[in-house]
């Protein structure tokens, strides 16, 4: 494919890093941001209690929630380093229960234009040494030019 | 349209209520069944610091958890006494900034057949007596026949 | 809602219907261009032998052709004389068999902005004074600012 | 990943193209069947004027009418020779032009459980030696058990 996922600002992981720890949702469910790339994301959810649903497996609320985070964060790699990014829409199939003792949502660039960039996106349980595909998905996300995502000393 | 919305077990709302009760995930953001009705429900979310991104507004996780939510306890209302429900898959479209003193996700069962029931959503920000319509989408249940979903005594 | 769909160009209508007039495609389908207001646009497409799959029924790809492009113009109605309109991405639900004489495909936009105009869907089979949603939907449309449709003359 | 994709039916392939064949949709477009594999299928479309928008490009139409295709055979190829298959939903994001020679839909079942089975796509568009991804997707897939997609000599 000819299309190149390549990130203009040298500095976007520690901006990346920066921008997902002051999301105090993120801190909330105990989620937290693995291995980041240019147009590529992990975000990780240890298991806990307090985030299941009627039967004791991952709430399907959580897994969207780090499964759109990890997209934005994604396509946020790619933009500059004053922009901001916002999740215009997601679509996401839940495809096994969501079981384990952590889940991993892996965001992939898949094409990022002047405007708008898509990310697909999988979810991982993951539970001993083995891991299990519990859901998968699209999601659309816009670049706010020169809006920087951290407010300016100023 | 020739097709009919209609509940078969009249036992609908308590058994709704009950399963939402059940869920620590929705204990854990502090989010609320509203009113229910045959192939209708509206889950609310009061503001609270936590539940926010970066720039304050309500984290899209929580708009999407409440609106998937309520999508399947609004196909869940459809259900028979023994049924329970799983969500297949859903596409959420932010439309506006996620910011009020709550969120009200309103889900309406738009088909529901005997496998699977289509459902759309909106999701509303309340601030003082306006309302603004924040995300929309549509998601897909899937009627699981004859497993309860509260754990039968034995 | 407090958010206002409003057209800015009042040749609006003519702009649309001739830009339609000029998809060879739709042609090719017999599409024709229904009701078409501010935000609102419907197009029918008669039921004909070579429109179906291996059952007889329309073919779903031309349930969501007709779809897409409904939303498309339904967007298009609110974007400047001199703008242009491309779909982002959409999502289908296919809800009934998609039998009768003709599909009628009916958009509204949920929400427009400076670049991205939201739309929602229904496609109805409509078969002698019977209506029967067949499929629901919602479509994400980008606005080109000052790129014609139509070539200008030069 | 430990699901494993699989073919009940060895005769899949000769199923899958029999069926395609009678659709008359595909037939008016000039769509063809390319490679078959067990959870795997290709459709593409070579370019003809009466297959184009205003601008002389693919219509988005009938990119989405092959890659739904696609995903509804790459499903079918892993059910039982008496199943049928339906299309219960799709979404697509649109990523570069729809501008070449062809346009080449593949698709990839995912996940296939007893009931549903969800599809990954990709539509390229060729030109000359050179393949540009102009949009992607996922899809869901119903298996109506023992109802064969063709009707037995009685």
């Amino acid at each position: 494919m000819a299309h190149v996922i390549k990130a203009v600002d040298e500095n976007y992981e520690a901006r990346v890093r920066d921008s997902f720890g002051r999301q105090p949702a993120m801190r909330l469910i105990g989620a937290r941001m693995g291995r980041v790339e240019a147009g590529y994301c992990e975000i990780e959810l240890p298991f806990r209690d307090d985030l299941t649903q009627q039967h004791g497996l991952f709430h399907g609320g959580f897994t969207s929630a780090i499964a759109d985070a990890a997209c934005g964060y994604a396509a946020y790699t790619l933009f500059g380093a004053v922009d901001s990014v916002l999740s215009v829409e997601y679509k996401i199939n839940f495809l096994s229960p969501a079981a384990g003792d952590k889940l991993v949502a892996i965001a992939r660039a898949k094409k990022s234009g002047r405007t708008l960039t898509v990310c697909e996106f999988e979810v991982l349980a993951a539970k001993g040494g083995e891991q299990v595909l519990c859901a998968c998905g699209i999601a659309t996300m816009i670049r706010l030019a020169d809006r920087p995502d951290r407010p300016q000393a100023g």
